[in-house]
């Protein structure tokens, strides 16, 4: 078994991985944190999309649905929810269905879409996501969601702490063994740390300060969303 | 002014530097070691080459030159040199020009040729090569060979290494922050840690296990060549 981390979707898309795979897709800000606590609040499926437009035929079709998403991380004017883990509640989320469409999340689910398993992963269910990818006999590759072809901090820590607790499952490939070594130099200083980063600095600086803290917070949550056929459950959850 | 670091030329090809820029080409094991090793010791020029079949033309119309290189690591039939550093002595380099094809460093110099600034860099020169690097007002690229579209151990130490010295002259990108971690957990510990990595071990199973450490000494030559029009020199070397 091979474990290998992508850190852009753009870099999986030149360099697709071989064989069987499973796959971890991350976007820590926010798009998978928010996603995994939907489902951890009951929410029944999550249907990403890739535009406003598709976002907003997804209501016609499905009147029940909500809303949800971000572009340059602010709400989107209309959208029942924005991208903050805070937003998706119990009282909220429980049963519904969520059309969602964010910048990079989105499109690395998609960009995954091919793989046996698509799991959606973040810092908030690492250890039950740990789990799963050492499950099924599969490959493990970690696609990071990063930022319109950026690689982002937040979502290579976390792949570092899934290298970190599922290494000697199988041989680490260099990006794998880079990602494990960023997390272990922030691990004792996490959220200070991080908040050097691109994406957090532009989250508190636009009054998303709190997410950051709430967002690195570990194995919160029991539940390992899945993608399959162009929806996301959390069978069991 | 801005400090980003590439892990690959894939990458940079599908997302080039705006603006103004010096570049730093890493290709740690061994291209650009050997090439900086062997302007220290008094070579004229290097002339990188894609193919063998270049090489040996390059030989036509160039009488006196060496032909070095390798392919899959190993030399290549019929030429003068190999890519091991130790290969490129006085005795054997000093006013020659060399024409060199390697896998990943040939490629990832031809990468970076629109820059301002094109620098060879190591960690055998990375403390003349951060010097070089200041000099000018530019925004500051790193540019990693890798292999094959593949991010490489050993350059993304080298990345980290010259981060860290460079950091406080720009903003940081998250790449070059990521970069600066990795070297900053391997570093106590730099040649044993790297032997676990992809390159390291291949170089180590057919015979080159010497390179590895000498490839990753610090500082050890004051030379940093630049490569222009489809040359490498070392103007004051």
């Amino acid at each position: 078994m091979t474990i290998d981390v992508y850190f852009t979707p753009q870099e999986f898309l030149t360099r697709p991985p071989e064989g069987q795979f499973a796959v971890a897709v991350l976007d820590v800000f926010r798009a998978t944190t928010s996603m995994v606590t939907a489902f951890a609040n009951g929410c029944d499926r999550v249907i990403p999309v890739r535009t406003v437009e598709e976002a907003l035929a997804l209501k016609q079709s499905h009147p029940g649905a909500l809303l949800a998403g971000e572009r340059e991380a602010r709400p989107i004017p209309g959208f029942d929810l924005g991208n903050s883990p805070g937003e998706y509640s119990r009282r909220t989320v429980a049963g519904k269905t969520i059309g969602m469409t964010t910048t990079n999340g989105t499109v690395a689910l998609k960009t995954a879409e091919q793989a046996a398993k698509v799991y959606v992963g973040a810092f908030v269910n690492a250890a039950a996501l740990c789990r799963k990818l050492t499950a099924a006999p599969l490959n493990i590759v970690v696609l990071c969601a990063g930022t319109r072809g950026l690689l982002t901090m937040e979502d290579v820590l976390c792949a570092g702490l899934l290298v970190e607790r599922l290494a000697g499952r199988g041989g680490l490939s260099d990006a794998a063994l880079a990602a494990r070594a960023v997390y272990s130099d922030y691990r004792g200083d996490l959220v200070r740390r991080t908040m050097e980063s691109a994406h957090a600095r532009h989250l508190a600086a636009i009054g998303y300060g709190e997410d950051i803290g709430n967002c690195l917070r570990h194995d919160l949550f029991n539940v390992v969303p899945e993608f399959q056929d162009g929806e996301i459950k959390a069978p069991g959850a």
